[in-house]
């Protein structure tokens, strides 16, 4: 059995929680919180609630730690503390951080000698390789990814802090004609405003003024300004029962001309119901991998990248290539 | 640069040759044939066309051979004889006999101290990348792979077989209700006759009875019996003219719940116009991933499962985590 252990319970740690139920070769051994942990409670029954400030208690009993706070704060700072005892796995998701990040816990995993993977999920992750593989096959072809139909996590909370809003959730959608746009073999490079359009659901105060906050969002830079974006109205209730669940999905498209203009299409897509929990379960098959690794000797940082794809699988050699190849 | 032999010019030798002029670090060095080689014409001017028993004599001047003969007849003669001085990389599609022949692959290169992928084009290969990742990653659910539309050789040689038939060609479609199902949570075995449907254009002399040829195509066993099957009779011209491509493609749909009834849906697909082509990219892919494993000091026997993406890929860590992450 593969030991793990889940930095934070949000929910991304619930959903690697239940995700260990479908993993058979794998158990939860402690969940470690920055609350106080009589707080919290564990669907798991065996496993432990600890203070984050426990971890080092158990190095010896825990051969991956799964990183689940966010990239915006949580990760830099637990990620080296983490490396410095523990093989583990991360989801950093900060694109433009994430060769700074690499850097960093590759020079923590160097010294302590275990195998960490960062920036593990699905974008970055599944999606990135994905465009590895494609743009390596086909290398004058172009690739593009489109997110959704999901939520923006960053987006809602923009909405959120414009004054007489309640609450909000925003939907990232693709723009269909974009789809059929990057499926085509044409010469063609479309920008994220093309590619995507904003779908709002905005609960306001009665007294708040519905146009200026429909302008106040279409017009917010970075985060709307050039996008297509709509703006609904409702009330708290529907927002709460209609917009409660958390999907997202996407798609990776790459095409290619060979030959004498052969059109070659590969396409990769998610429909995810819940985000989170499917996210939680690209983290812990990598999680055995990362086992896996470090039963071999190896140490440092990993991405996707470079983990070969028989590491995810708990099946011997021969299983693989009998049943899978 | 990286330099690469050819063995068999047939169409996917045809197609590796043009594939190598998207690889800016690979270049051809010679084609291998087992014909007269004044007879074959190259389109790249600089490479040579040898006979296949001169193979040995390039043992210092090319790194990777990618055999481009049949999986029937030509490969388990070729590769061992191959894997004896050279790192390659070959298409085998037996799925059946993969496990034996990448054990006899691994014998020999475990002693001639070279690496060689075996099995490598979309099925097997890009396909099994996909039912590997997507089956560890959400394990309790069920993986189907959809062939089509695309030409299935041993299927149009069955009917050409038939007394009477001058041509043919048969197209494998899927079935898209089973499409639909693949996509759908629930629990559900489909057979591949369920699947696929197979498609035919024939040919036949003018005093062949139309009736009785479509019966014997319909009724054959292990090719179309069981299978629904439409048989279209058509003129030779219209067989050249309308069907002398030779496009194929396919479906890896993976499909799971989790947590709560959450479904969560994981798709790869590829629409190629042209098969070979296709299949001689990812060939050329591989054969730069062999040469960084041989390069590191790697040797033996690996399939598309033991190679991690990024051998793949021509750009350093740093380009690739900034750029495709």
């Amino acid at each position: 059995m593969i030991n793990i252990g889940i930095v934070g319970y949000g929910n991304l740690g619930k959903g690697v929680e239940k995700a260990l139920q479908n993993f058979l070769d794998l158990q939860l051994v402690a969940v470690f919180t920055r609350r106080n942990p009589n707080d919290l409670q564990l669907k798991s029954k065996t496993a432990k609630v600890k203070r984050y400030e426990e971890i080092y208690a158990f190095k010896d009993n825990i051969d991956v730690m799964i990183l689940c706070g966010g990239s915006a704060t949580d990760l830099e700072v637990q990620m080296p503390q983490v490396a410095k005892h523990f093989c583990f796995v991360d989801s950093f998701d900060t694109h433009a951080k994430a060769w700074q990040y690499y850097l960093c816990a590759d020079k923590v995993l160097q010294q302590s000698k275990k195998v960490g993977a960062v920036c593990v999920g699905w974008d970055p992750g599944l999606f990135s390789i994905n465009r590895l593989y494609a743009g390596s096959i086909l290398p004058g072809g172009s690739t593009d990814t489109f997110w959704g139909k999901g939520i923006s996590q960053g987006h809602s909370d923009a909405i959120r802090r414009i004054d007489g809003v309640v609450d909000a959730v925003q939907y990232t959608e693709p723009v269909q004609n974009a789809i059929f746009a990057a499926r085509s073999c044409e010469e063609k490079r479309l920008t994220n405003y093309q590619k995507h359009k904003r779908i709002c659901f905005v609960t306001i105060n009665e007294n708040a003024n519905k146009e200026t906050i429909a302008a106040q969002i279409k017009n917010m830079p970075h985060y709307f300004a050039g996008y297509e974006t709509e703006v609904n109205f409702i009330s708290l209730q529907e927002l709460r029962q209609q917009h409660g669940k958390m999907p997202h999905g996407g798609n990776v498209i790459h095409s290619a001309c060979t030959g004498e203009k052969n059109k070659q299409l590969i396409e990769y897509s998610l429909k995810l119901d819940s985000n989170p929990e499917f996210t939680a379960s690209v983290l812990v098959a990598y999680a055995r991998a990362v086992k896996k690794l470090h039963d071999e000797g190896n140490f440092g940082a990993k991405t996707v990248f470079d983990i070969a794809p028989s590491y995810l699988s708990n099946m011997s050699k021969e299983e693989i290539i009998t049943n899978l190849l």
